[in-house]
């Protein structure tokens, strides 16, 4: 967690990433969000190219099973990924570093699980879907429990 | 604002949440980052309810208007909160984390009655939308004046 | 990158923005950000007009392909937000604030291209959702090889 020095911050660099009194964990943190973002990534690049295999012209978003399936699961990633992405950071900053990236890794774990499964089938898409869906309670429930704890030692 | 014993920090551990420098009112405006997680939550947790009781079968999101009032009021909010999050948290930094955690609070009450009016009729979803537009608004350029502040001063 | 004083911490005030050890150059980088999301709420506004304009009543979001042009549009931007801001606040915490500010603005001129394409025809949106998807891609990987730069120096 060395500083940048003088030089590279005038370049505007700042090799170590992290903050004064942020634990060095925080870039396991950061290297499970830049993960999410590449599995979803992916998730919008098959989109793009379902929308060529089924004949999907845009604007249209509907009007095949398979390519809304690919689209759902775009989607539905997308709506989880705006409470991950700030719940991940809260937890990681206000209960703990070490277990942000844990259930983080499990989150996008749990990701493949749900594409794989809604592809194949869309009633099969519960076991992914339920495993996200603890991990970002986890993540919600720790971070507000850490800061209500912050605001009570105030 | 005390900082986290070096034993914490070893285990990843901070137990204040917040940097140097940074106010302790920021650990209210994360809880309302926090709260607006939940209640957006919460809004999912209806659609998914929505989706059994009017039975619609995944991967459709249309074809009952009851179902499509609670997509759109989880999908709105997501709109919205792609803005509320970086822009509250901007604003809290550069121009006073005290009007960020009251504009956020009021953004949080205004998505209830957003939610609440659009459930029992499309057309009454004005109040509540117009509120977090205008949240979002003053929240953006708050920022915005504060960035350009520190800009000119540096 | 002055500190804020400890009158303006009680009042929840914290001038500069930034932390210590942040090089000056976040400020650009935030100021980016900030640009982005009015882009997006302009093109929110597009929606609210166009719904009117081709007379899509709530909670409908298909039936017009004007109005689908504009919403998809907005949507699309929406599903690349997610992965922009995250994405650009760590390519600066841990490869360059500088590079991350000059991608950011290409990012947002790419989106101007995006819309302007699409609303004129669907099949004219490529050029802008590549610059759009390249900006993203470096973003990701500038931050994927920082952070595990910082992982392997610590």
């Amino acid at each position: 967690m060395a500083r940048a020095d003088k030089g590279s911050q005038r370049r505007g660099i700042m090799h170590s990433g992290s903050f004064p009194g942020e634990p060095i964990i925080m870039n396991w943190v950061h290297a499970i969000v830049v993960l999410a973002l590449i599995e979803y990534l992916i998730f919008c690049i098959l989109v793009g190219r379902a929308r060529a295999k089924y004949a999907i012209a845009a604007p249209a978003v509907s009007g095949n099973e398979m390519f809304e399936r690919y689209f759902r699961v775009q989607q539905n990633t997308l709506e989880q990924l705006i409470v991950f992405i700030p719940a991940i950071i809260l937890f990681a900053r206000y209960s703990s570093a070490l277990w942000a990236a844990i259930i983080g890794a499990v989150f996008v774990l749990g990701r493949i699980i749900y594409a794989a499964g809604y592809i194949s089938a869309p009633q099969r898409r519960g076991p992914g879907a339920g495993i996200s869906f603890i991990c970002e309670v986890l993540l919600i429930l720790g971070a507000l429990f850490g800061i209500v704890r912050s605001l009570m030692a105030a």
